[in-house]
């Protein structure tokens, strides 16, 4: 049961506010292990590990370390990078095996989402069938909360408050001129719309949005326009949150699609569907129209964090650490929604990888209203518990202090 | 001395996260004084005058009122309004004056910019020639901080605040892969580079932009390139600031100019400066470049308002009520700094509305390095005071609780 050796941490994909407390659990059960000898993390995520560039996080200040939490963005770099499956090219298996051990690296945890989660996978049955003993769990996150198998991912809770409110503030300021105006914003979620969801959240400080288009529904400029006049007609004003991956029925992105407007051609845009929707309504019903993409912010606006998100992030980091020495290995760390005393609460329980190695879970139809512009009272009952308590964050003159890493290679 | 009558607040120009504190200084200062009969508000400035549109304050619930330093976005609706000189057009001042005497209005409190200050002085000079008494202060207010006559301007510091904790996340989150990127974020500040500049306050995080450029500086893009280049040769990142306002020699907004790019096409472009250097930037030095546009966010981002911002606002309300009780009229509230044992104070005062009316405050050029590409110390020892102090507004199960005004119509 007990397995000695070096472990290895690494960050993959797109970050989010909180990845890094998922990074100081895993660091800090893992320094605190008996069992486990030295601690690396790898730079760049998988990649690090192909061209061996591996920090000693041993020599790092512990008072630092405690500073990760409140420090957006992958502390130790990222990459996006899918494995090859080993019948097609085995040079990076080789690679890998290779530095693990060179390290005796006996223990690796792998913070993404999908795509990372099918590498542990495929790792995990390269390392069975090549007796290398080395316990691989995958630790989630994803702002855009599509990984499957766990109630929902770290990242995501601190993502929705931001959205939610920062849309509750849009809402006012969109309001300020007795002028028609029409604003619409922007969220990430390229296949699930949790995100753009989540601005339907602001209906609790009454400052929501209108309209909210998601992935989930397919894109109809005619109903689009339809739902916009209904409400600009009323009142000469309307906010509208669009998720990025909203599509058309023949499967292609919004984003992507040439926009017919009133001068009779079609024009090739920069920019997102923000951008391009606001030119589309520019020409049909309202020429005030503004464009806000949320852009980076929404995926590192720390200083807004969710503490829940902040807290399961850090949790689901130590969980990952605490099993794999008990011996758990090949599996994916998830939480489950409990509720205690009719309040919310989370656990941490395994799922296998292949589970959330190859789907993406989308909004269930029933939580967005008939319409398919809005959500309805399931997603606000899900969503809302994940946006509780304010995070505080390291502060110092008025500017965030984040965590200063050495990043000695080993 | 004392003057009784009612008293009439309205709020003007572009919304401040912290706007809604010097209303809040102006109507419980009114509320409280025993010279004031009543206190109204007008809907969208002076607009609201000219149109009758005039809130009962005194029936909305203090409890409420209280919560308007936390709301964003002008309470009470702004307008872009700038009156026409007497001799032009007496109109608008004939139906002002009906208004006031019609509810025997012997106090006014414009909450506004420059043009605002411009309108406080045309009203105070016609009131004075038509003797109707009636004491008249300007209440100073905007992100941009372009007023003249005082130190800086209520609105600006949490702005500066925003701007820089967001440009210090971004930053960090712009490193995350190891692959070349440039991000090119856009501030508000059409005249003058207060905003822009802030962005350099994140030097204090260890995580500041690269390059900064302002409307003080005429923009030449062969410059710009270079600037860029030099940085993102040596470590195929650059993190860039670009103020909305920046020019050419020639005078000429760069967001209103053609930008040529490389396959010999001037592109009209839709967007702001950002998205357009963006595409300049991509034709000549690296193609992933990612423009961000701060947006509305900068100026109702409550969330992450400066403490010391928030109470100078309300102070500042308080003030204008308080010198006009006196007897003070036709005078703009200044914030005047101070160094109380080494520490940064503010103190308030006076000044002649004229100072304010017509000009714009622009960066000191000493306090932009020789190359007019970064700020240097002295503007982040003035503006670091102004973002200090986390201010804690009223949440609601994770979400903003905005004051819920009843707005009932005189």
């Amino acid at each position: 049961m007990r397995l000695k050796g070096s472990c290895l941490f690494a960050q993959s994909g797109g970050p989010t506010s909180v990845i890094n407390a998922s990074a100081y659990g895993v660091i800090k059960a893992a320094l605190d292990a008996p069992e486990i000898q030295n601690v690396y993390a790898a730079a760049n995520g998988i990649r690090g590990v192909f061209n061996g560039k591996i920090y000693d996080i041993t020599k790092e200040d512990r008072s630092e370390l405690a500073l990760l939490p409140g420090t957006p963005s992958s502390a130790f770099g990222s990459c996006r990078h899918k494995m090859k499956d080993l019948d097609a090219d085995s040079s990076e298996y080789i690679k890998l095996v290779e530095l693990f051990k060179r390290y005796d690296i006996r223990y690796f945890f792998y913070n993404g989402g999908n795509d990372s989660m099918d590498t542990c996978n495929k790792l995990s049955h390269f390392f069975t069938q090549n007796n290398y003993e080395c316990r691989i769990m995958g630790v989630p996150k994803t702002i855009d909360n599509d990984l499957c198998g766990t109630d929902h991912s770290p990242g995501y809770g601190s993502s929705a408050k931001y959205i939610a409110n920062s849309i509750a503030e849009i809402c006012l300021d969109n309001d300020v001129y007795d002028t028609p105006s029409i604003a619409i914003i922007e969220t990430m979620g390229r296949h699930a719309g949790w995100l753009a969801g989540a601005a339907g959240l602001a209906t609790l400080s009454d400052a929501a949005p209108d309209l909210i288009y998601f992935p989930e529904i397919r894109f109809d400029m005619d109903k689009f326009f339809n739902d916009v006049s209904a409400i600009y007609n009323q009142k000469k004003k309307c906010l509208i949150v669009v998720s990025e991956g909203i599509r058309y029925t023949n499967g292609m992105f919004v984003a992507d699609a040439p926009i017919s407007i009133n001068d009779g051609f079609q024009h090739a845009q920069l920019g997102g569907v923000a951008v391009k929707l606001a030119q589309a309504l520019r020409s049909n019903i309202c020429n005030k129209v503004r464009p806000i993409e949320l852009s980076l912010l929404q995926r590192c606006g720390s200083h807004i964090a969710s503490k829940t998100d902040m807290d399961e992030a850090f949790a689901v980091g130590m969980y990952a650490v605490e099993r794999a020495l008990e011996g758990e290995t090949g599996k994916m760390v998830i939480i489950q929604r409990e509720s205690v005393n009719g309040a919310y609460a989370a656990k941490f329980g395994l799922e296998q990888l292949s589970v959330a190695a190859n789907a993406e879970k989308k909004i269930p139809r029933e939580w967005i209203n008939t319409e398919g512009n809005f959500i309805k009272q399931e997603f606000i009952d899900y969503a809302l518990p994940l946006i509780q308590g304010e995070f505080e964050r390291n502060v110092d003159k008025g500017l965030p202090r984040f965590a200063k890493l050495k990043k000695i290679l080993a």
